[in-house]
């Protein structure tokens, strides 16, 4: 008996047919949605929210993530080890940084097992595939007796954050339900360049880099790193990605701002 | 202690005051939400929606529904047994497909026994009703202590696919997170009329039947018969309910393409 | 191990990462979303939410609400003891008129105990402060474990209705997802000037009382008290806030109509 996290890019009554599913297998399965309101089949959105999430979950948790443009393709099932947890889902990138961030010693193996599959649709593999592989998991199945290890899965970085000038190209990785703008700048590197209370160049506009949302007015832009460890931009009281007209993919020059 | 699932069309506290009503009943219940998310007071889009998914639930689940545009009349409340399963909700046709998907001998009770109520308001049954007769069950209750046999329930037919002169009318039952029109067309049903990789003229475009979202390019047309056994009509990483502007309850003619 | 209800203003991976939070500590916990689609830093919205949903749920839950606009300034964490039940989140009122529904004798307490929280985010602490306490109340610590009693703690009451000339100011309190506007008037307050059945003037409009929905024809609009126990204004099978073009906080005046 496993928590068993969800994660995918569909809502309404498709997680229910792959908890219904899981259920089916192993009754006492704990369940928990991570999100399904990942925008449709952006998997580098969903790797990014696995990643900054898996970490808060015990040891032995099992995330089942489906974002799966690929379906019904010859895209690989794949199942990962690391750091205690378990990640099932497609073979596209979306498991790999969030297992890379639970431990660098990371397991991938090709599923195989079709003993463990319903019968296998063309569009639902989250239902038919990977949803009673992760029940099995948690029914006492050992990774082995899923499939063997391969090397050659497919991986995925966000964008490293590129350097010139004294500029730092900020890219948009996730938006959140406030609108704020999640990028792929790690806070430490932000603070290579630049330290709190600088006021900031982005684009055309001044964002002082602070804190806490507070230490603007209500409606102000501001910079902070996030409680996931990124940069963010974000407008105290206020939804960033609406009033900029920002969406994720979106990229933005951040530098100093010298005052004349 | 069974698994209890749950289905309206009510977000927000509605669905978790029910849920606390079952945990006050039974601490022990499994709960698993369907979907909340269907077009307020649309029965038939949530019988669809109960009827696709209640088959991946496991026996002795607990089906609580409540589309329920009647409360507060004399529309009564019913209970199904169904292939070891129970459904509770309205006597609107909400729940029949699904009993009928479950198993082809199902009874239907009206729910009579007040003294499991809670109090009850006049606009919300499934809180006051459904909620606790669905927990008294899951405790152990049997069905013939919620109320006697009927047998002039309401009936609920999705709209049996017209055929006429060599052509289908198809009519969008449910709409899923991607825009997927999901059709009343049973997929064998489809096959009667039509060959995989035929070309069909859908009002006045041309597009194929296929196997799987990956056979046309990105943001073109197709058909396909989805993972819940209809006909849909979708765009490859797009959203068809949007680009064609077409919603529940809208009608296409289906007919072979006429190459010229 | 105990129910632990949550409510946000956040959706998407946060209520996730609050959940893998409290799982890690008690790995028993039973818990059940309460809302997280509470309008962006509401904290009227998010206590009226909760307190007409924690009296369904059992003694002995613990309520997670988090609605938290001066997170990371000097805002203190408090608990609060309440008929059994058990509240976490911000000291800004959130939690109170829920606490006062449970029972007129409450105890808040500052949480102090930072042997429990997580390395504090300053954006995030109902994932590094508010979760943790949770799950150690679930786990078996004490209320007095958190921290001691204060009586400085911030109230929040709803706009009492103003009454004038027998007219009576409602204020929008919440708007819920068939669009219904549910009001501060209380339904008991309300039958203290009008009857059922009587015509209101309301603005510009006049609008029946009643006592259920489909008293008037589909598409009209109706008052009524609804099943939390406050004034509603409704459109039959419609939504009254996307017609009128009303939103949180909006205010209305009614009066008896005088027919000419």
């Amino acid at each position: 008996m496993s928590v068993i996290s969800l994660l995918s890019d569909f809502e309404s009554v498709y997680p229910a047919q792959m908890k219904g599913v899981i259920l089916n297998i192993d009754p006492n399965a704990v369940l928990v949605d991570i999100a399904h309101d990942i925008p449709p089949q952006d998997i580098a959105a969903g790797a990014f929210a696995l990643k900054i999430t898996v970490p808060y979950f015990p040891e032995g948790t099992i995330h089942l993530a489906v974002i799966d443009p690929g379906v019904g393709s010859d895209r690989r099932p794949v199942l990962v080890e690391s750091g205690g947890h378990l990640l099932v889902g497609p073979d596209n990138g979306l498991l790999i940084p969030a297992a890379y961030k639970l431990s660098q010693d990371i397991i991938v193996r090709k599923i195989t097992n079709k003993d463990l599959f319903l019968t296998v649709s063309s569009t639902f593999h989250g239902r038919d595939i990977f949803a009673p592989v992760a029940a099995y998991l948690s029914n006492g199945f050992k990774p082995s007796d899923i499939g063997d290890e391969i090397d050659d899965y497919v991986k995925l970085d966000f964008a490293t954050p590129q350097v010139k000038d004294k500029r730092v190209l900020a890219q948009v990785l996730f938006i959140d339900g406030f609108g704020n703008l999640i990028t792929n700048i790690p806070g430490e590197h932000m603070l290579n360049f630049f330290n709190y209370n600088d006021k900031l160049t982005v684009e055309d506009r001044i964002i002082p880099l602070v804190h806490m949302y507070t230490q603007v007015e209500s409606g102000e832009m501001l910079m902070l790193i996030g409680s996931h460890g990124y940069l963010e931009i974000s407008i105290n009281s206020g939804n960033a990605a609406a009033q900029l007209g920002l969406g994720i993919g979106d990229q933005l020059w951040l530098s100093a701002h010298q005052s004349s």
